[in-house]
């Protein structure tokens, strides 16, 4: 981080600063110019309020030049992660189709899906069971009969599954889940990441309709410095001012992400547009661009699907779209 | 809500349409004219699925008429809720000043700002104990010792309390508190709303970064569904591309939420902005244009709070801020 | 469009709203039910003014069914728009990239470029000779000058040409350029739109930062209106809160646009994200999402260039990227 | 400016990189550290193309230190400017309120807001002749026309008079217009700047819908730098994703303008929210936050108005605001 002073600031000013500046903890490397005065901090900079720094009167700036996010930053740990579960791999390399219902239904719902899914190469179900839902009028998912229903199609073709927690007290509830998934509305609940920072399993972390992926990478972090290193992020859309689509997805996050962190990066083209008939379109744009996995909403009769039908491929869409992804990540191999 | 048909639609498929809606529960309004078919739903609506709707081939649209939140809609309850906690009017023409320090450091801290804020004419003090940071290497707050400590403000001046919640399972510790904040990042946690719907208690919401008065206004709904009335909106700025201040304080929500919802509407500059230079202006502004409440960070040594001392104002700066509003509500009155 | 009237109103004051709708040259269908009274405007509603009339005391929603585009709209033109210039086909089936530089810099400097993306396989060349530049103090380009360079280079290779307009008085100047490019900050200068809608050339209609797909849809229908139909839409990235990029990139416009109108659509990675290392991933995104297109900028020495050097590629990237995106395009057809 | 280098770049590269900066006509200030190199650029910077610099591999960071606006900026220049017009100030202390209708219809109607406005206290009359429509089948004003209309209302009442200009042609026939007002549409239209930096007259700068104060400042130094340095911003409201209001009314703009340069910051309430119930909070909290001005559309007769008549106050409606607003600014005084 470095501070620069206004050129007026007084010998004692400056003094008084930078003692302040070591009493919490960082090194100080005074930089006098004739038109700058540049101090730079070293080491922990991560408490340091930047804020604070800029609002005293003999500051004139305050960059930071390295990034807030140490364990996830790619800076420091070059190599992919790669995350494995169930005798699936995501990242490095890996890709990953996940699909499944928004939400789930029945027996027979869960089960035909997550058959046709695994027949057309995905090699992960999700499924909601605890449904945040913007109207308390609307349906909720089917809670934990919802995980119980999961867990069956998982024993019933030995797809892992992933699945959406919403309080920190329903950790007991997932145990047969594998991967975790942070919604993008609880992308800052930090009590829930931290909670997920001390178990041992993959978690699926959403980006928030108004996250930057700084932010992003900073939730992430909460979770890894609990010692849970198994982050996936997920692109799903971002709220902007274009209102023919639900959100707006934010493909060159994924090449950027990749840029700083060694984490996996997903893309969910379902939620991103709330439409199926874009759906396939930017899940192959994910594809070209080098998304480590995709998350498709498949549902085996959308338009009596209890939540979200409008954005479900149906098998059949999904089977073909699975075929020309595969098609795309070949001619780009 | 009225969903118009597609010129082409047969007859048969408009009646099997007709048959789906009945089984959701509402009632319907058939209009067939030369150019349009408009079906019209009568009742209870929330539970409809839009999108689904317009996903269907022949939908050409559908447009809801009014609005999907009940118990906070003015148009129901057109009387001001008016909120009272210790003796302290909230709305209905009972204007509030709450202030604090960002959050609880100390007692002398706290027992300090708490009697220069009230000598100022504030009626309710607001402090932080449980402080929701992007770094989870930032400072945490204080937790159940901060609350402590508030309530030690509170008995020694008999100010009422307002504190953040961030954890449902931290709900037996704010029984002291008069009033549960919940924060902008939560405003979506609907496992949250819900626990806050079952207590007795006023609970300030804070508009999230990047949600629509719509979804405040849902959120506010999902507390009330519970049977908790007493709520008190927050304006506190929301995410844009200017990148000269924090965010950006949408200062039109004061009257429009006040047109749609009978909930009061409190504004807090302190956050939105992030630079005390600038809350003074923001405050007056919302005093100006009918704000129920203010809501302000004091800090008696901002230079050295532990949390957002950029954007705290000093107890002095706060007094003449103070007397200043007054003028303004008084020239108003 | 729908207008839905107060349960309360009177028919005296509903025969009146009528009556002045009937003025404004539209046919109306009346639709009285018990609980709305619905009020359809049949014929060109383009030119009511719905906020006014939602201002109105009696109304209690006004809704659009239609889309406020003709000639544009896919609705009345189901058949892709097919642009030829200089032997070069784009849309319809037609891929077709674009590549030069930000800014004609030197007879060297373009000739070079020109040779090299021909010989990757790019069929039009772009080139800035007046350049808007956010800062009046930075290089404002070659100017006439520019024109004349990117001229030669067009008669050196037979490339086709395409350079951004500024000023509707610079109109006669552009008569060798091919293709007249309108930048995004102009897309509303509908004073430039109409002057070119006078022309029998295509135009690059690029959107504007944070203008909706329907405001894009709205300027194409300025140009069109005036007997132009020959108008290339162009997504470059809107303005977000994210700061890591300089703009996001929206993919979804490509289906989205491809269904509203029979225009052809291309991407414009380079612009959106402001660096070179994200072209070439967004610039296969675009591909394998179906756009008619691709504008990327290319440069022989981009650490020298005198405009967006940081966003450039060179000769050798853009033949391995060229290389790619025909793959891609190969594995979807 | 200041470039900080990666840790393990070269001496040579390193001063490579410093001879082309000197090239550029910067001055270096060099400061080698243990762990970072930082290169200090002095002198004139806004030509320096950051992004390029950032794109460099031996770079890690570059950051702006001061502004890149020079004459506007407040710190060379701290005295407020003030603007007169007709005998009118306006800047410095001197409030002064624009009113008038969104588009100049006929004389009657002209006269008589003009005549209404100035008995409520408004110094300055606007009127729309040229209208920038999003569609081009709306009503685009009376052109030169109603600038003539204009002008007699200006004989009648005296009243000085702004309107806006959509095309550099069309300047001479703006001779009798007293500000000029540039449209939000065209705050980046920077050959109309030009062309306004040569006269001599106050220029009104609207800020564009999804503009930065730095880039509305940038556009006012495009007036300045061509000699006019008599500026009006006009902050009128940004697009984010709100539905409810038309765009949201940034009014932390006003206090933060201030701070940045000396121009007057005028404020309009009537395209921000787009809605006549909205604009008298909105105009008392700018007014109460310090504004230099207010721009209020107000129309004898709303119902019909040709043009926004949903967001246009009647005569009686503004002289109400207008007595409130001198109310707040008195009790501010």
């Amino acid at each position: 981080m470095i501070v620069v002073l206004k050129p007026q600031t007084t010998e004692e000013k400056r003094d008084h600063l930078i003692a302040w500046l070591k009493s919490q903890g960082v090194d100080i490397h005074l930089s006098v110019g004739t038109d700058y005065t540049i101090i730079g901090l070293v080491g922990n900079t991560a408490g340091i309020d930047v804020e604070l720094l800029e609002s005293l009167e003999m500051v004139m700036a305050v960059r930071r030049v390295g990034e807030p996010f140490k364990q996830c930053n790619r800076m420091f740990h070059p190599a992919d992660t790669v995350i494995e579960v169930g005798g699936v791999k995501l990242g490095g390399g890996n890709f990953c189709m996940i699909a499944g219902p928004c939400s789930v239904e029945s027996e027979d719902q869960i089960l035909e899906v997550a058959r046709a899914i695994q027949a057309s190469g995905a090699t992960i179900l999700r499924g909601g069971a605890f449904k945040p839902r913007t109207s308390p009028y609307a349906f909720q998912g089917l809670r934990f009969e919802g995980l119980k229903l999961l867990s069956e199609a998982k024993r019933a073709t030995g797809l892992p599954i992933v699945s959406e927690i919403m309080n920190v007290n329903h950790l007991p509830l997932f145990e047969d889940v594998d991967i975790i998934q942070v919604g993008a509305r609880n992308m800052q609940n930090f009590d829930l990441l931290q909670e997920l920072g001390r178990i041992h399993k993959p978690v699926l972390l959403k980006r928030g309709l108004a996250n930057t992926l700084k932010e992003l990478l900073m939730s992430a972090e909460y979770i890894m410095a609990g010692g849970n290193e198994q982050v996936i992020l997920c692109e799903r859309g971002i709220r902007t001012f274009e209102t023919y689509t639900r959100n707006t997805l934010d493909l060159s996050a994924v090449p950027k992400l990749q840029e700083l962190t060694h984490l996996p990066v997903v893309v969910d083209p379902s939620h991103a547009t709330g439409e199926a008939k874009l759906v396939p379109s930017m899940a192959l744009a994910a594809a070209a661009c080098g998304a480590d996995g995709l998350m498709i909403e498949v549902h085996n009769d959308p338009a009596h699907a209890k939540c979200d039908g409008a954005q479900s491929l149906t098998p059949a869409q999904f089977d073909d779209l699975a075929r020309r992804v595969r098609a795309v990540r070949e001619a780009l191999a």
